[in-house]
């Protein structure tokens, strides 16, 4: 199942690995950021996800003779790169969140610690995967979120973009709250769990939808949800499934709803199933569904117990990038740490400099109230003061009653992995009460409450010389 | 670099499997059609692409034995059942358009023709190569038209939906007209030609832009496209880069605006590069951009000479999937035809029974003016009359001055691969052709005309014939 992904990098990072190779920097140490700045669809959080993909990457990194052989096809680069490269592998660090960590815009969520040419060279991959995983989970989660208790099953990977965006979709998704996935090979690899039952051709198979039903239940009793609006759904589908459901004396079963208004036919099925004694079969829906046509379902009284969930999840459609950027914060040189910011016009678009870590601040009972951004010699203890970086008067200041939880933890340690989440059970079952930790302001769909995240004054201090350096020149 | 996506299904493929399997259904040929009902962005035609990635997995398509192994922890299906997977290959045919053909609603891109079982198990792979790669195909050359014979480069695996999307989203960008893709290992693998030098980072490793450029240029004389905006695009960018370019005696090099207002600072740079003598330094333009956006950059006199387009491209933002369905066509019973039609509410969403050909009219001049299904036993000749399916009042007469194209090749024939795509030069090349042969009225992107896609007289009267008996039950 392993493919070697090594050369999934944007041709620059080759190209630039060169430039450094040739230069001084070869071997000079620098400190890489990877943050986001917007969250998916105006939300209040995003979820941390992809990591794992990325930690396999870096386990597996190597040229191949043919990766070699193409790059010296190029006619780029000279022969003593290319037999650098024959031996590269990641030596540094890198600390990261745990993944189904509820993550914000502009804190370090990746910081990696490496030689110039070797955390430049990790850049596509390490993005790719984050935004890809992370943007998935983020918009399951809200759609589960939408859904209120009401299990969510992934059903997208035909209009996944390609075969891992299906397969890692499923494992983002699950990660995000869903309940299971249709992608059976998303069970192999991840256990995430697979479910699903019929389609309309199953039925266009027989002679009649009857029929259809009849031998599809005999042979799966125990697990018989059927498909009911091939012809008509009210006039056809549900009472053939009822029908066949009580000649084969099955209770323990469903229906799926897959076009028409699901709220009306949801209430009308569930009259008539609950009439016919069917009141433990269950309704699943489909259809082009998302977090807003699910609230308004529910809030219309729709009788559904699932939600089959398909385009819309698996692309993240009303949003379907995650904006994860890996920016340089700084340069180590003679065992100096200097650090780097990249200026904008927009404020916003500034970058924290030097080598950071991230603390998220609980109150007493278990809600997170806030992200503190300090330099990582800082050793922030409680009481804590914090302010806004924009409108530095607006302070606020947390007792011992509250703790301070470091979110970026080791994975790789000179080049060793130290740490590696692989049980995707628990991992969902970690973002969930994490989300549980953030207050329901935060966790609007419309117009949520801005969770504060806050620099140190040693850190804010270094950005504001900075700045100050940079507009002298 | 082989994976075994067998395993890439829903789960009901299996269910269902098991089902025809266990039934009379066992040996029963059926054919599917793949077609799609809407064209994304409202464009007047779509590119079809991703049929060699599917046929690829038919070529692999087994299942092994640790996939058995975790259908028999499912405890779903019997031993009988798990000993015919073990074996199981694909004996059937597949009929598809040629890779780049545009493509229009409710026509079969794909007719598969095969036992119910093989033929239903494949549907998800199928749907997401093609949707997928077609999405692609059909974004980028939309960008491509929109860019007016300037390049327009692939930049956006970092904001891509998981490795695969990536490398085979490079594929159908460059299918669709891009000039080829940061993706480095898409040009390994496709021989999509891989573009890139430097990013933020190189700058900022330097302690002034100046000396970046210069021990950028020094390393890549002859290729050096140095990028502006770390700073201040027009007061330092562009200067340190001339005075760069002048010092090295450089003249076939570039910049790059990653920011800013790209219409004023590609026409300030270009004065500036002229007035320098670097007329023939190139001038490339990213950040955001999309079909929308550079059509309003050239309208306004930008002065770009190449585009780069990242994440609206590889994600096909403004409109992220690509709806391919797969639909029972008919049953084949004792050599006998039977064909099967699903019923909808809506008329378009009502399917086209049987097993067809689809046929394109061109004129003497080249141009595409309708396409014709028909049923696959008719041989269609000129002159040849159509009508509207839904206005069947209008009619047309195309006369011997035209030509007729079938569109459907045979790409697997009782299990054994007649015809790959390989060389995505070539499809690139026929795409490109193809999009010419239509009208410009049909690649306008506001409102085009609706290309004319006619059914025969016995596939028209076939389908009513199945409409009327449908609403008699």
């Amino acid at each position: 199942m392993e493919i070697n992904y090594t050369m999934l990098c944007d041709f620059y990072e080759i190209t630039m690995a060169n430039g450094y190779f040739r230069s001084d920097k070869r071997n000079e140490l620098v400190v890489f950021d990877m943050f986001f700045r917007t969250i998916p669809d105006k939300g209040g959080f995003a979820i941390f996800s992809g990591i794992d993909e990325f930690i396999n990457y870096i386990k597996n990194l190597r040229f191949s003779e043919k990766d070699i052989e193409y790059l010296r096809s190029r006619q780029f680069f000279n022969e003593d790169f290319l037999d650098y490269l024959e031996n590269f592998k990641f030596t540094g660090s890198i600390y990261a969140m745990k993944e189904g960590t509820p993550i914000f815009p502009g804190e370090p969520i990746v910081t990696v610690v490496a030689k110039a040419i070797e955390a430049q060279f990790i850049e596509t991959f390490l993005l790719l995967s984050v935004n890809h995983q992370s943007l998935i989970a983020t918009k399951t989660n809200r759609i589960v979120r939408a859904a209120e208790h009401r299990g969510v099953m992934e059903f997208g990977s035909r209009r996944a973009h390609g075969p891992s965006a299906a397969i890692l979709g499923a494992r983002a998704a699950y990660i995000g709250g869903a309940v299971g996935s249709a992608c059976a090979i998303a069970d192999i690899m991840y256990k995430v769990p697979a479910l699903g039952t019929m389609a309309h051709s199953w039925v266009l198979a027989y002679d009649s939808e009857y029929e259809a039903f009849k031998e599809y239940c005999k042979i799966y009793p125990n697990n018989a949800t059927l498909l009911v609006d091939t012809y008509d759904t009210l006039k056809s589908g549900v009472p053939n499934a009822i029908k066949v459901f009580k000649e084969l004396g099955i209770t323990k079963c469903g229906i799926r709803l897959d076009s028409g208004d699901i709220a009306y036919l949801s209430k009308k099925a569930r009259e008539m199933l609950d009439e016919a004694g069917l009141t433990e079969c269950k309704i699943t829906a489909s259809n082009s569904l998302d977090e807003y046509i699910i609230r308004d379902l529910i809030y219309q009284g729709a009788k559904v117990d699932t939600f089959g969930v398909g385009e819309r999840l698996i692309t993240s459609a009303s949003n379907p990038t995650f904006g994860g950027v890996y920016k340089l914060a700084a340069i180590i040189k003679d065992n100096q740490m200097i650090p780097r910011i990249k200026i904008s016009e927009n404020i916003e678009k500034v970058t924290n400099p030097g080598f950071k870590k991230v603390y998220r601040i609980f109150d007493k009972n278990g809600k997170a109230v806030a992200d503190y951004i300090a330099l990582s010699h800082e050793k922030p203890s409680l009481p804590l003061t914090l302010f806004s970086p924009t409108e530095p008067w607006k302070k606020c200041t947390y007792d011992e009653s509250f703790c301070l939880v470091e979110l970026l933890i080791p994975y790789v340690i000179d080049g060793e992995v130290v740490y590696q989440n692989s049980d995707v059970v628990s991992i969902r079952k970690f973002a969930l009460e994490q989300v549980e930790t953030l207050w329901d302001e935060v966790k609007r769909f419309e117009n949520p409450h801005k969770y504060y995240v806050d620099l140190s004054q040693e850190l804010f201090d270094l950005k504001q010389k900075l700045l100050n350096e940079h507009r002298v020149k």
